[in-house]
């Protein structure tokens, strides 16, 4: 089925104890797009500037990914992030973030993209979620992501946003901020009655949490000892549980956990390697054998 | 089969934001002693001063817990600790400690306690733990908990220690610290080398990670919105992991994971309560409820 992401498209450089990568390609749409390119077609919808390199672009060749959303704006600069892991390999410190073309207006949403059913509203201003959210006209499931910043400064954009969604994926520090819950479990049922029908809580290497009125389901991370890059596992989890969710056309208990366990398996591909090198090098086949892997480990 | 826990008996005084306990029982050979209680019978060696109440030392009345090793030393006085969780469920603030009896020989063992083939040396000086462990001459598995001063002020003898045991039981931060090493499972390879043929990492609300050279195992923590006091939950779920292996005989992969997951489940019932409340409320039967509780959630 039909499945649209917009959110930012980036020229990254990265610091992690393993090296440093300078003007890679990034941003979340990026990564959530080829995460779920493994299961389903992608629509993409995101701006850059005219200073984008094309070779950076061309990451989605001989990928089901439609680009006509990718608007390469004249005059305007490519969103640039800096970050570094060298002090904590679980969370990025800024370095310098350029918000450039992410600071105009929303990208346009290409007519043949507006009967999209399954939509993932990555990282961006509340506002501009709900405006893009408005355009589309026949969508089944709707997912977000959000941000400490717009937690704390746009909080009632953001609760508008909640109260139209069917799920929100977030990590533990901004449920926390949210609800003023400690606990995880409580936060994210305080997020619940903000609207979402399931609350995804990302912790980043100590895996992930999904609650519903129905589930609470927990997973830890795919273990792994080769952890070159983590930039992108959130978005590139959120992609390949979409990518899966959009595949099966229910939400049933069974099908939410699949899709968290395929999420959490093509996270740990994207972190084995710098920028978008750990997905480029992944196939389906290596995703489905982790997949299984998975399973057979969480089973006892 | 028999199962033999030697480790310290303590007077608590704990705050969490839940409230305020004085002068409750603690100790990690107690929580270890009633969780393993539920699964097996266990030897109890440790020691406590002449001003123990009483009362305190009753907790172990019609449960299978052979209190001979428990010496009740004229002219001591009982540890006692005083911790805070009031800024950080996931890690105790140490208010005060009197070592106290602790910091006197070890207590004796009694003759017929000698035969025991399941041991846990819970944390002490690894100078102790190897004493202990000296006197014991049948013994079939023998797993140690230890803590950041010892890897710290006593590296010769704790690694004489690991070259004795078959398991190690230790915390996120006690594995970074031992082997310098930040990833956990690389960690815990580490670890491996220096002698115990399975390492378990406790990783708090984030669960926990088994490594042996056959396995790569990690489990989430019971997902439970109850945490009112965590202390001893890193005890309890050795004493469930212990009290499951101590009934089975063997070390498969299968039997491992199965002890991972009683020790996760005996755990979740310890912090829903002050001191040892969670667990004397709790039953065989409830355990082994959300044990089937949890293992189906973690099954997709």
């Amino acid at each position: 089925m039909s499945l649209l992401v917009t959110g930012s498209i980036g020229i990254d450089t990265v610091e992690t104890p393993f090296g440093k990568r300078q003007d890679v390609i990034g941003g979340s749409a990026i990564y959530f797009a080829y995460a779920a390119s493994f299961f389903a077609p992608v629509r993409l919808v995101g701006a850059v500037g005219d200073d984008c390199p094309k070779a950076l672009l061309n990451v989605f060749e001989n990928r089901p990914v439609n680009t006509a959303g990718l608007e390469i704006r004249k005059g305007s600069k490519t969103f640039r992030w800096h970050g570094s892991y060298l002090k904590d390999m679980n969370e990025a410190v800024t370095v310098e973030v350029d918000l450039n073309v992410l600071a105009e207006r929303a990208p346009k949403i290409p007519a043949e993209f507006l009967d999209s059913r399954y939509v993932f509203l990555a990282n961006t201003h509340p506002a501009l979620q709900q405006e893009t959210l408005g355009h589309l006209k026949s969508v089944k499931l709707v997912v977000a992501d959000t941000m400490n910043l717009w937690i704390q400064t746009e909080r009632q954009e953001l609760e508008k946003l909640l109260s139209k969604i069917h799920g929100l994926v977030l990590n533990d520090g901004e449920a926390r901020l949210l609800t003023g819950q400690k606990n995880l479990i409580l936060a994210a049922r305080e997020t619940l009655k903000m609207g979402p029908k399931f609350v995804v809580i990302k912790k980043g290497e100590h895996g992930c949490l999904l609650v519903s009125e129905r589930d609470t389901f927990v997973l830890p991370a795919f273990p792994t000892e080769k952890v070159v890059d983590p930039t992108g596992a959130g978005d590139s989890f959120a992609g390949g549980m979409m990518g899966y969710l959009a595949t099966q056309g229910n939400l049933t208990s069974a099908t939410l956990k699949r899709a968290l366990a395929f999420g959490t398996v093509v996270a740990s591909f994207t972190i084995s390697d710098f920028s978008l090198a750990g997905l480029t090098a992944a196939t389906r086949d290596q995703i489905d054998d982790r997949w299984e892997k998975f399973k057979s480990t969480m089973s006892f």
